[in-house]
């Protein structure tokens, strides 16, 4: 069947998979003391234009979110995200699970709003009762968010300013990282990352990995970080897994090169989407797009394709996700505009 | 440079990269629900003699211990180890940062003596102070351990039988469990597995996998046990990673195939080492080998060979490891002949 | 300085300090294993009607919140409360330090409303990611809330029945659980909680006693919760000292009695202030009122009283907290009456 | 029957229980911002010879020491004891509770090593695998032991030495600090204590008080650490309960006259013991003293007065615990010397 359920259906770039096959025989260190971990950690430190940044490479996305932020906060400290936000709904509270408290401000398409967020700091500051309460340490986000939508350049400069101004640091779960950058509507390209927050990370597992996400400290990590990764059990034996994976993404540009294949069929989906009269729940710039259907259509449209229930629309309409990924091809969205 | 430092310094067997390439463009469900790692869960249970337990497939032997020995455990118990034990030492307190004690016994060759299980687990019942106290809930073992060698299955016998008696229950870390299975000495083989304790895992990592760690549950898993492995960030989104290759593992027997293939290379390399006249710091009948080295002699073959520095002997000796894996060759063993 | 801002500002019932001292040089056993003890959790039992039940005496309510949820929940678990409650906001994520997700469902006077946690329930309960989430376990609510108004016995049979439809147990946290049963809006007792609800609490610490919370498990309590106690460093070694606080206030029908005088003196403080045509924010039957006062008028009365700011009302009004208590005179309201 | 278990059989001293009837009805600000508890908290630093450090009053040790360990160490740190230790064995595992490992070296009379903890240490240092393991960040020692014993000034000064020149800090739990300061053989007073060590705790509970303990840092406690004392679930409503306490333990020298007392009582109660030829398990200058009954003679003596069974020494012996109080009495000692 057709998937268009999300963007991890697939396994990994050939090119990937040509590497690791030609690198198998080579004997290296384990736990990420390779050479193509460390060629990986420089390419990616280099592209992002801090090179005194540090970067470790982790497996999975609840994974490294739990254990930087768990890293980043002190213990009397909480992080503050959207309601929608990954680790506010969809990690089965790994966060919390690691003793800190998820903040959740309103999401607008998915994204917060500086305005808010710097109402929600201050109300907190000037609060009596705060030495009884969580203090708010970190702001999370995702770029794209789980609506597939992205930050302006100037949105994100005003999020970490108010983070900065309250004393906190800003967070970006860049799971999907590749697609935002890829995207039309990106007015910031990965070397203006370090500027725009404290610590993010380039998603590989959607973006043509087969897991894999490479965290970013642009000044340095926290004290002792690798073995906190170690104590979240999230220390691969043989780091050549990730090393090889990301020196491969981060040669000749094929991690946007890539990205920007999803892009592109998105914007096919869209035209075809647009084309059908499906009415969409939002604007994404990215590779995921929202569409209601209404519910018999659409219980008659899953038996043939694949796609995401998001969640109730009203009492006879569905808000569904239809992903692209950088495996997408343009037969796959006509072989879909045929079944709409 | 030669690497006898580990079992996990190659990639993984070319089957298993073959498999990976061949069903690359498949587009599969996520988080295990693929075809793949359903076949590989069924194979594994039918290995296992036990259709009716339950698998997990997870990454790595730390986060596996730390999922599976906090969903095991109450909150007011702690698991019983032996003080060389994996989670005692080098997991970075994996274990304790799910909360839970480690209670560390004298190991024997790496072993946990039954007597000294029932010692102590009797003394704990009768201690008159034991509500104020952790509870002992799990005894963990590791097999083969970390010096290499393997419980006998009367020993193993034994120990669950003790841990029963007590109401704990028995886990074995089976990082390695391939190396037991493969080597003369066993007297058990993966179908009486079952039977000789409540949980084990079978290690992918250190036995031709790019990762991977099956657990089995004979008797089926804790409740939401997916949950929990999402909550500790062992959730893999591409779960065909690990799919297909477990999936390859299990046929045709292959798992055991390659971990021979280590035992018969290690009897090599005990051969080599006992020619040389190196003595022997115990006697380990898998892939791992335990010598004793004068100070400036190994660190002059240090330049040539890698091997583990595993603990100060004496003044003037060191204990090392030499390991052999499925991928290592007759050709690396007379080459490191050479250079003794 | 005139105090109403909470119902702790006086120490304890002075027929508490009398038994104190009565008993002081008796020696007892410790960890509240000694005669009073073992008293005041019979009459508690029997006053609550479920000699069967058990009755672990704790410190203070952030402690005992933390320690209950905790042992109520599975790993997996999180606790609903409304966005106001206690642990959600003035706990300093005491329970999130515990591993635990606090979902907040929004409040109405403080309350829940049974329909939004069917809802609720039920969303996640046809969500088909939620084994991606936190499972919702545990229903808390605060009884009175902590805008001092209760729940009806119809609600809270409701809230139970919602709690247990969807495997859910109900948690109330009775703080000032006297002031709710003392209060002519009232239509239960303290015979009807166990009834009422799966575990609750007894505030001794704003009911007259120095501090301690008597939990109350109508059908017994989780496994081994002494250790649990100890575990969360909530175990007095002089367990004594909660016991004989409880032992009288449950002889003579002290609690209720005392709860009743906060309650009588709140009747007179609501005639004050609607004397002095102060706007109320909500109407309390319970010792908590909060009122509305222009920010100029609460500034210049702050010198002269002590009461609590609660929250920003508009830009020139702020909603205040006056509290009687257990310890409240009538001529503490007439001083009030003049100041005002 | 008459009972030496230990030293919070009795209640409070006299004048604790009068000031607390005479300061009853003040009303005061909760947590821990009364005058009271200032003023014992300005009281206390005077004492300690520290004005510039910081107090914090809490309510038992267990609590203290799970809140205080986990607020000084990082989230990949443990805490060094002896295997003795009472955070290691009768904490009900509170320490590893809040995520961290207590590492246990082997005790002399209950006394940790300087030369032992310098080996530990340094082995740490040198493992070329420390950053798979958790990394020691504190050391912690009980003043007196668990075995009534005291360290000597220079025995501290070497401890925190050692524990400086491997970047770790000292923190001595105190729960009998009383006892040690008064005792004959200490070399060190509570205004060196400041010195000896980097964090500290005064007890209350067992010196005289109902409940407390006075956490002293004498260069400042951790940031936030009220909130971090309130996240334990160890902030109590009623500070003054504790600041009276404390006031009184600290006016006129209170604290250290009681503390005094039971050291006369144990050296009354020593020579009663000697004159009877009971052997003695090991010498303890303080007010806990172990000796070794045959078991039938100790089973006839349970029937009369209570003492602690603290462990097994051979198979017809066991080792017991008799322990005078500030509350003991010379009669006591007499009633007892006819018992024996």
């Amino acid at each position: 069947m057709l998937l268009f359920r999300c963007d991890y259906a697939e396994g990994a770039h050939p090119e990937i998979l040509r590497r690791l096959a030609e690198t198998n025989f080579e004997q290296m260190e384990g736990y990420g003391s390779d050479a193509y971990s460390e060629s990986a950690r420089q390419k990616i430190l280099n592209a992002c234009g801090c090179p005194g940044g540090e970067v470790f490479l982790l497996s999975g996305g609840t994974q490294t979110n739990a254990t930087v932020i768990s890293a980043l906060l002190e213990e009397y400290q909480g992080v503050v995200a959207v309601d929608t936000g990954h680790i506010n709904v969809h990690e089965s509270g790994a966060v919390e699970y690691t003793g800190h408290k998820v903040f959740a401000l309103p999401q607008h398409d998915g994204k917060m709003d500086a305005t808010e967020l710097e109402a929600f700091l201050t109300s907190f500051d000037e609060d009596p009762n705060k030495d009884h309460m969580v203090w708010p340490g970190l702001v999370y986000i995702s770029l794209p968010t789980e609506f597939g939508t992205i930050y302006s350049r100037s949105e994100l400069t005003e999020l970490q300013s108010v983070a900065h101004r309250h004393g906190l640091l800003l967070f970006i779960d860049g799971a999907r990282l590749g697609y935002a950058l890829a995207c039309d509507a990106a007015d910031f390209g990965l070397e203006d990352m370090k500027d725009l927050c404290d610590a993010f990370y380039i998603g590989g597992t959607k973006v043509g990995a087969l897991c894999g996400e490479a965290v970013v400290f642009p000044k340095g990590g926290p004290r002792h970080f690798f073995t906190i990764v170690k104590q979240h059990g999230a220390l691969l034996a043989k780091g050549r897994l990730l090393g090889v994976q990301f020196d491969t993404l981060f040669t000749d540009n094929l991690y946007l090169i890539i990205a920007r294949n999803a892009i592109d069929r998105a914007g096919e989906l869209v035209s075809v989407l647009k084309e059908k009269d499906i009415p969409f729940f939002l604007e994404s710039p990215t590779n995921q797009q929202f569409v209601i259907l209404e519910n018999d259509y659409m219980n008659r449209l899953a038996e043939k394709v694949g796609f995401d229930i998001w969640q109730p629309h009203d009492a006879t309409h569905t808000v569904v996700r239809f992903a692209t990924s950088w495996a997408s091809t343009s037969g796959q969205i006509e072989a879909l505009s045929q079944l709409l």
